[in-house]
């Protein structure tokens, strides 16, 4: 190491609670208003990283030997899904298919944690008033206070802005923050929930300054195995007056390139940061362009750029970068304008100067927080056009400063942002590496899929094509209910709105399932807009049963799950469709439900009518288990035929894994609803009375290609429960057999 | 060991050519006169091992806990597939499902063996001269010489037998025929066979006198390797005048039955002989009894008995067995008398006393050979209608003496013979032990299975439910063609006369495919039943395509593999059904043939307009391959949905193995049709210049529900080829644009 040691800043410029990364990523966290866009509503189906391709490419590059064994597992997914970042780079390049990526900083809190990864319920008050009717009585259903506040729902952050498919997303690191910790704020958490939970390709930034070379090898195996694939690689600001790298630490972003490959060869993509303007700190220009050489020599695979205003600034940096010999793709970083305080702040922290052109334009206007926005709009808009224009850039990169109206309104305009609806399987896919051959899940956890994945990341290996190949069945275990992406995301006070702030009957808890099926506001004004089973919001194909699942509800078949059959509809079909296109997507009615012991005798009696057609699993809180179908055999109640392709079969009744959902379904009604209630109150001993002695129904119609006959089952059930009793020796002779 | 060494039997009764277990088995092979029912034609698909059963249970008995993951890997089976064979008859008599057995011998000559296991082509005369109009001229197509040979095809003996659906079949042991040999005559290489290619449950005989303890390891271990988990062990006859065991060796059946357990633990399930009138050499019938009972205390899992004629012998044997606390399952032996002097030589044999009353009807009839066979079919339908009438019978074991016709008109006037036209999965399965996770093949062997079988018998596992899975995608070499169930069973002269005795240019060629898909007889007077490609009849449904592969095959599209597409039909569908009742068949059209490149120049030009729908693969011998799907990716062709199961997918395309085939179809050209030929003739080189110039195709049209578009293709590709050449530059312009 003969290059001189980093100079410390000068104190002021330090400042550990603006973000220490500013200078590089020349964003800070607190520097900024927080997110002004929670009330935004851009309802989209959650999506994994890019749409379906028509053809499955495989990881293997370029192998042309026929007879090789190597194939894609999932053949269903999309290429990308197979591909590390910098293979979905080379591809677009080479197909010139230009792309967008988005920067998230760690939240604060906990709630700012929730809200960027988790569905929230907000309030807001009712709209139109005229839409509820006023109550003339107490208890009227239906009725709601005029006024009162209804709630609306929104996806969280990261799947709003996922779903105009952005390239990756990156999420930077905070050393104030214990970015490397296992809290829920922390940038190591933030990132891989974005990688496990919301099914994006995620970087991780990384800073080597202040922390020991030990330090950093630990930060990098943890987000290894957590299932991240990309590093940012950045110094990270110096703090105090003078600073020397740690004893054996890193000085330079170039040391920790060198360190990665070094100690991981190449199992990460490594991305660098490039400065159009030159790093502050450089003595020059040329010699920031030639730390950047070495950056990219040291094993960079590409460059995301500080952000700039003028695409001149950008070209210039390019064309210098290639007659440095600099090959690498170069990402230019964009940065919509969005007030004039957090401008300013950013420039002075980021030591670029504004072009006196912008300044003309935004000082008469800095009061107007509308006029500055849509400024930044048009400017950002305008930038991209003409770096898009000049052929020489493969993708742009957006600094979010976690808001997206900006951000998604430039995107838009440029015609970047594209909501595919088609979803490469039914269910959302995560983004983990060791997952990429995940395929098949239980159709139990529909509703609640990050406990699904939380409850299976420790599986070496996931289903893959067919459920019965599983070598790891064991589910995680109930004690992590802690954990803030499996806990209700909801205050208390919202929960007993929704739910009921008193219990009076089990029919009171019937209202509460038809209430959030219906829509409409409960007796107190409140929307039931969520269930303990539900941690996403109703599927849009629910909506095709709505009247059956209404009717079965108000009389105690307490609904948690729902399809209908389909019968080789288009996978582009915008409700029930799914995979690559020109394919067929079929499915098997389910209807899961909690329901009491009287309604399962009468249902058993009916089921032996349908004993062929029907397949069930009937089971309670203890274990106590009824099926006519063979235990440990799994029911493909979802699948998929495609051009060129093995059948896919994403959803399955699986026998095995029901009793470690029937554990969770069961503890739900204790642990998001019972603990609501005092104890010994009588709404709680309900709650645990129903937990006690209720069952878990699951059927199956698998005559896919008829009428779904499960509501005639419950029909019929209903039907034989409103019989009056008489001398089971001497029926009738008028009654009808059962 | 204190009991007395065996003694010898006089000299005479031990005559090796006779076949040496005679006593204990009470069959001598050459004792009877060879097959007579050769022209008997049952045709019927070929099945597995039992019927398919609506449930698979598991082959892991009885365990309760419900969240183990150990599951049936082939669901779309029936539950006998994964079950030993104690467990198929413990699960048969819980159920009072009365099953039966057959027992063959092996054959003495190579053809003798080809002819139980392989299908053969022979001739007869022409049963009615009028259905053959006669020739009004040279070489008139269809003509035939009148009263010209026409063959007829019968399907081979063990799958005429085992259409019926005995339990299980077994194999005696030879030891002057080299039983433990690789000879195609050896008992352990008929036993394999019947396993590995017939799919039929089958038990091999062993016996021991005469052989080392070491010898007899090898075989119990080639048995093992072979795919073979059921013993039959014996003692065999002693052979000369006196005899003691060999040092080391065994004295008694009961000593092999230790040596298999202390051995081979639980692997094979053991049966030893039973000998209702007590064996010829023992003391007395009690002491025989206690031979029985130390037999089955040294591991036998059931007894079959010595033939006997009269039901009381049997019932008085049962009840001495039970008294002396026999208690396994015990099969009495039944032996349809078929001719008077077969009749009289076993019973010399085997030292049995006919009794006095069927000694009346044979005398007076014992030269009518028709008159005692069928007194002979009356006679074992009256004793094994008594037998199963007692209760006392599970299942009835028949000594065959490999003639058909008297076992199956007992059994089905008993209405045991239940031929299921069912088939568990599309192809015939194997019972080899390692292939019972087998339920997905590439197509490309669809009538050609025991090439499949052979060229895959290496692989430690097989594809379950996604061909992708395959750990072990390399298939065996060609080298084996030598291996006479690869090679072609006809005769040279025969397959000259079928293929043509001088081929005159290439639509000569394409005559003869032309001729095998009509039915009709060439120009010489003879029906073309096989073609190189074809080791199994006409699949039934290639015959609903028939019209369009006929005329396609007339302009040189070569087919030799084709299914037409099912959208949808009931899995109980005569023709296109298979797997378990209540299911859904689909399948997407396919067609495979040979061509010239100038059609497949021609059809590359019409496939851009069927990009999306079909895809395809086409190679020339020297591995030139085309294709516009992925190149790794399998596509499903053949799918089931079935009742409470995941989706079965057992027939695909797959790019990798369709290399493979690829050698073998283009070596058969040479190997079985050129080399007929003397080199250098104009036939000779008119197969290599095919061999060497033609392309291989396959297509799939993925449009399943629609009307299968291949056809058109092929019409569209003849129609390009017939537009006369026109300047490329200047195209006319009433010319439609390809």
């Amino acid at each position: 190491m003969d290059r001189p040691k980093a100079k410390c800043l000068p104190a002021g410029q330090c400042c550990p609670s603006l973000g220490v990364w500013a200078l590089e990523a020349g964003i800070s966290r607190s520097s900024v208003p927080p997110a002004i866009s929670r009330s935004s509503a851009m309802v989209n189906e959650p999506r994994g990283n890019g749409g379906p391709g028509p053809r499955c490419e495989g990881s293997s590059s370029g192998s042309e030997s026929s007879k090789e064994s190597s194939r894609c597992s999932t053949p269903g997914l999309d290429p990308e899904r197979h591909e590390r970042l910098r293979e979905k780079m080379k591809r677009r390049m080479e197909s010139g298919d230009k792309w967008f990526s988005l920067e998230f900083f760690p939240p604060r809190t906990a709630q700012g944690a929730v809200n960027l990864i988790s569905r929230s319920v907000g309030f807001q008050p009712t709209p139109d008033a005229s839409l509820t009717p006023r109550a003339h009585g107490k208890g009227v259903k239906g009725g709601a206070p005029p006024g009162a506040p209804v709630q609306k729902e929104t996806p969280h952050r990261f799947d709003r802005m996922g779903a105009g498919g952005p390239l990756f997303i990156d999420v930077t690191w905070h050393p104030a923050g214990d970015p490397g910790s296992d809290k829920e704020t922390s940038s190591m958490v933030i990132a891989s929930t974005a990688v496990n939970y919301c099914g994006l390709e995620t970087i991780l930034h990384m800073t080597c300054c202040h922390q020991s070379r030990e330090e950093v090898t630990g930060y990098l195996h943890k987000a290894k195995r957590l299932g991240l694939k990309n590093i940012l690689a950045l110094r990270g600001d110096p703090v105090g007056d003078q600073w020397e790298a740690e004893e054996g630490g890193f000085s330079y972003a170039a040391d920790l390139v060198k360190h990665i490959r070094s100690e991981f060869g190449d199992y990460f993509d490594v991305c660098v940061a490039g400065y159009p303007k030159g790093h502050p700190d450089a003595e020059s220009f040329e010699a920031d362009l030639k730390h950047l050489k070495e950056k990219v020599a040291a094993g960079a695979d590409f460059i995301i750029t500080q952000l700039f205003f003028e695409a001149d600034t950008f070209f210039r940096f390019l064309k210098a970068c290639s007659e440095m010999g600099i090959t690498c793709p170069i990402l230019p970083g964009i940065f919509p304008i969005q007030g004039y305080h957090s401008l300013r702040q950013l420039v002075k922290l980021s030591k670029l100067e504004v072009p006196q052109q912008i300044k003309d334009v935004i000082e008469p206007i800095k009061d107007n927080d509308a006029a500055i926005r849509n400024y930044g709009i048009e400017q950002a808009v305008s930038l991209c056009q003409e770096l898009l224009a000049s052929g020489l850039v493969p993708g742009l990169h957006f600094y979010t400063l976690n808001r997206e109206v900006a951000t998604t309104e430039v995107l838009k305009r440029l015609g970047l942002w594209i909501e595919d609806p088609r979803r490469p399987l039914p269910w959302a896919v995560s983004a983990h590496p060791k997952r990429r051959e995940e395929d098949v899940r239980p159709i139990f956890w529909a509703s609640r899929p990050k406990s699904y994945i939380y409850r299976t990341q420790e599986w070496d290996e996931f289903p893959n094509g067919r459920w019965g190949n599983s070598s790891s069945p064991a589910f995680g275990e109930l004690k992590d209910y802690y954990l803030f992406y499996l806990k209700s995301k909801s205050p208390k006070e919202e929960l007993l709105k929704m739910w009921g702030q008193e219990l009076t009957s089990e029919e009171s808890v019937f209202e509460v399932f038809a209430h959030y099926l219906s829509g409409e506001p409960n007796q107190n004004g409140y929307k039931v807009t969520c269930l303990p089973w539900n941690d996403e919001p109703l599927a849009a194909e629910t909506s095709l049963m709505k009247e059956e699942l209404l009717r079965v509800n108000r009389r105690g078949i307490l609904t948690i799950n729902s399809q209908p059959n389909i019968n080789g509809k288009p996978s582009s079909d915008p409700v029930v469709g799914w995979g690559p296109s020109g394919g067929y997507v079929f499915q098997k009615a389910y209807l899961e439900f909690f329901t009491a012991r009287e309604t399962v005798e009468a249902l058993l009696q009916v089921l032996k009518k349908y004993e062929l057609r029907v397949n069930y699993h009937i089971v309670d809180v203890k274990g106590e288990n009824i099926t006519n179908a063979p235990e440990l055999q799994p029911n493909a109640v979802t699948w998929g035929i495609f051009p060129g392709r093995e059948i896919i079969q994403p959803t399955v009744v699986d026998p095995v894994s029901f009793m470690f959902w029937k554990d969770e379904a069961f503890a739900l009604w204790i642990e998001q609803w019972g603990k609501l209630y005092e104890e010994e109150s009588p709404s709680r001993m309900l709650i645990q009375y129903i937990h006690d002695n209720y069952f878990l129904v699951n059927l199956v119609d698998n005559e896919f290609p008829l009428d779904n006959c499960l509501w005639q089952v419950v029909e019929d059930t209903f039907e034989l429960l409103n019989r009056p009793p008489h001398n089971e020796k001497e029926p009738e002779a008028s009654d009808p057999a059962p």
